[in-house]
């Protein structure tokens, strides 16, 4: 710990531009925070315990904020509680989507940077590429043991398997809630269309039996470092596979902690639950009668209450940080029906890059050190706990300093408190484009459905505190910044020269499993069913990569 | 205070289905409220003072919701104190417009039924119409002081003036913001249209030059029960005398508060500031730089805290109800630039039949009877607030009984709190078209842009829980609502046949004014200033109440 932190840290190019101008002023900061971190280290005889603990499309406001509850009819006291004890962030932002929310706060980097910016469905033969460090990897560098349990979404290539990324042991659903619906309660209620053939008219234009091969989706594994991965249940993935799997979790969860509690090592948890189940349950416990608030009775509060029991219960509750977050916005397009994910204050959901699509419900708790009853108005992004939980853990010298690490140290803002951030700026992607760029309470939109805007060079400046749902651009009175937003973006742009994007990388998928079904064995490259093809398999699933994205069409509400 | 309370009061029809099924309960209820009531009164040896303290456009959590207020960039910390020690509305409706909901609250009655459902500018030859009976008058006959302060925005007639409506004293502007803008500095800005002639090219192609004549618009007047109004400044009407109207309301509203109190004398005060210039001061002092936030700074924080430092002092703030709330949702369509005045949480606004035109923000604060730091659930609606406070003030015997009174006595809500209310249904007129109707907490939209829906009787039923912003409608799911809402409908519309909806009454504007200028007299009767015209004017000015409204086209955000 004797350097200045970040030292050895590749940061953004925009960073630089706010350290030269605030770099003395967070020097002598530095030292004194360094100093109260000595000191807990010393009072508790370790560094500090890390959860995340992160749920799927949740924007500001869903938890910490009961006159929002109350108009939405349901509430989460157990959240509530946490958020009213700990921090509470109003401008928390993460990537648009699942995968690449999921590969940024692991990697500290933007999911541009490590290639993983589109959200995964079975099978995808890709995944978060080894060469990648992750958080788990730095950490346990600082003797920190490492766990993650829940939803990862992160590919389902052997290399992506979070215990082949440097965790101790995991326990993890390899996509995202759509495998509630794969099974025949989804067909029955039309919830997937024409997956299960053994429930459909027999087709007698039916050529291809390889497009879609379901039986052969491996959604639940677990392993341990150094060891090969096992399906969990053995390839059941029924309904209640899909609620039971949350309850393993917060079960293996708490198992972990408490084992490394007892065994006085720091721990860092990725309890990441997969909550929502996309078929509902018929009896309704809240006046929301939604997904989200039921989900959050069934899953996110008993989680939470039994997250803080356990730490109550072994002492260790004052010495552990604990940051609950949601991934990105909700899915307002195209919602499954009965989900209550509508817009929140903000303009957009999953998938754009409005702030509705990218900024978050998020608290932290630390007892003994982040004041409570506080309200932080900084911009804080999900790359910088990366980067602040390294700092904590004494484990920043393991950060990688051979690529751009987007992540910003925020030990002052959660040890000093609101105003205290050191980010003033966000770079925001939507699948491979820079959609939008912010900077303090400014942002710019790049990309428009107005050509007027788009391809003339008019492009306009919101204003987010004074329009903070981005419908009514600043034209002439924001033109004074379009020049600075362009050097801010050429910047940006030029540092990628010297740092490139990386790609994620195409490979067979599910291999490494040890109880591997035949059939998931005969997916494993596709399509290798086939006895005989003209080319070659694995070539045909690299060229994947190279399929344009905006096939998908639209590209969000943006005007 | 003998018999059952509202007995006397013709309620709209859906209320005595609710009255039906709840009215015992209610009744044993009522017993001990009034009890309570009874008690209050011994113990301050004087019925509660009411202060109805309102402004514009402010969607639900404007105030109260310190997370929405940081997104937002501006602070009320003195609003939010108040809501904190009181009772803070989640579903608090109104009007979706100033002049329809200004004209509910002074009523206990929609704006349908007393035909002042459109929103005012100069000259209107229109007003809130004699034969009302408005919360002053009676109060009034309870023994109350009645004073009005602010923007009245109920029309340029005689008859609309709060003085001969029942008000001790009032201190008035008749129009809304734009009067901030009709001087030079208007012209200067672009911010109003040609107006100024003295400031616009010597025009060639006009013929008549009294198609505007806003040299004879009365802005602001006084008045005292029984005398002649009298134009305040002379008729001055520039920014300067815009933003010392508010100043000099404040000062007035606080006289009279301190006169009553040491007279001993319960008082009802309408304290209704016209806040938001619509030319801002060019030096900010909040991050948001809008309107909303600058003017919260200038006139509404200060309002708050002189009206509750002056209680205090006066010894009379425990036995003072204040209720502070908005008069409809922002104005997001075509708002004045840099306003702030974007969608909250919900869809739409001002002038909009969604939840964002008529679901403000709220809060009541009562030290001795209000159980502090409540959050209520409960619809409640502005009407309903006539009656509570009639009921309150022992004058619910003045109530008149010829005419339906939509208002509901929500005194248990108050007195009780969360989930006590006794409203469960709203319909939401646009202009003068059934709009919209509420039960619990589903919608049915009347009118819809898609003629599927608004045609062919597959009209769709909204979860206002679980789709707050009514985008995604149910409709197979919610066809077991359709013909029970028909019903509410039909109930309501027939009820109509025994107590029709009046219309509002065309008259010179002007008149009654001691101090009136020469062309303000010459306007009076348009246009008056012609010397012959081969017409009637009276005939011709009441002819606009035939004008098709729809004729401003869009119908708001609907589907």
């Amino acid at each position: 710990m004797g350097s200045a932190f970040g030292a050895n840290v590749i940061h953004d190019a925009e960073y630089y531009i706010l350290e030269a101008q605030n770099g003395k002023v967070w020097a002598v900061e530095d030292e004194k925070l360094d100093q109260k971190l000595v000191e807990l280290r010393q009072k508790y005889d370790t560094p500090p315990n890390i959860i995340h603990y992160l749920w799927d499309d949740q924007p500001v406001m869903s938890f910490g904020d009961p006159i929002y509850q109350k108009i939405r009819g349901y509430e989460t006291p157990q959240l509530n509680k946490l958020a009213n004890e700990g921090m509470l962030f109003s401008r928390m932002y993460t990537e648009p989507g699942c995968t690449p929310s999921r590969s940024a706060v692991l990697t500290g980097q933007l999911a541009i940077r490590t290639g993983t910016w589109e959200i995964g469905f079975p099978i995808e033969y890709t995944g978060l590429a080894a060469e990648n460090v992750t958080l788990a990897e730095v950490l346990s560098q600082a003797g920190y043991a490492t766990g993650f349990y829940g939803k990862l979404h992160l590919g389902d290539t052997e290399e992506s398997y979070p215990h082949n990324q440097g965790f101790d042991e995991a326990f993890w659903a390899l996509y995202n809630q759509v495998t509630s619906l794969y099974n025949n309660m989804g067909e029955g209620a039309n919830a997937i269309i024409g997956m299960k053939e053994e429930l459909l008219a027999e087709n007698p234009y039916q050529r291809d039996r390889t497009f879609i091969q379901d039986e052969a989706y491996v959604f639940y594994l677990e392993g341990k470092k150094g060891e090969q991965a096992k399906e969990w249940r053995d390839g059941s993935r029924e309904l209640q596979d899909y609620k039971d799997f949350d309850i393993e979790s917060r079960k293996r969860a708490l198992a972990f902690i408490r084992g490394n509690a007892e065994a006085k090592k720091p721990f860092y948890v990725a309890w990441w639950p997969l909550w929502m189940s996309f078929i509902s349950e018929p009896k309704k416990v809240t006046l929301q009668r939604g997904m989200v608030g039921e989900e959050y009775q069934r899953v996110i509060e008993p989680d939470i209450e039994a997250l803080r029991t356990t730490l109550e219960e072994l002492g260790i509750a004052e010495n552990t940080l604990i940051v609950a977050m949601s991934d990105n916005g909700p899915m307002t397009h195209n919602p499954p029906p009965g989900a209550g994910l509508g817009e929140g204050l903000f303009t957009g959901g999953k998938g754009d890059f409005t702030e509705g699509g990218v900024r978050v419900a998020a608290a932290a708790l630390w007892p003994s050190v982040i004041e409570p009853g506080q309200l932080a108005g900084d911009m804080i992004h999900e790359v910088d706990l990366f980067t602040t939980f390294a700092r904590l853990a004494g484990a920043r010298q393991y950060i990688p300093s051979d690529r751009v690490i987007d992540g910003i140290d925020q030990t002052a803002l959660l040890l000093k408190g609101d105003t205290h951030g050191r980010r003033d700026y966000n770079f925001i992607y939507q699948g491979p484009d820079l959609a939008a760029t912010v900077k303090d309470q400014y942002k710019i939109h790049w990309t428009s459905k107005d050509p007027s805007q788009a391809k003339s060079g008019l492009t306009a400046v919101y204003d987010l505190y004074n329009d903070h749902r981005e419908v009514n651009p600043i034209v002439v009175g924001g033109f004074h910044m379009k020049e600075p937003f362009k050097r801010m973006r050429a910047r940006h742009e030029l540092w990628k020269e010297k740092y490139p994007d990386r790609h994620h990388k195409r490979a067979p998928a599910y291999t490494g499993i040890a109880n591997a079904r035949p059939e998931t064995i005969a997916i494993s490259q596709p399509p290798a069913a086939l006895k005989e093809l003209p080319y070659d398999v694995l070539e045909f699933i690299e060229k994947l990569d190279d399929l344009p994205y905006d096939a998908t069409g639209d590209p969000g509400p943006g005007e």
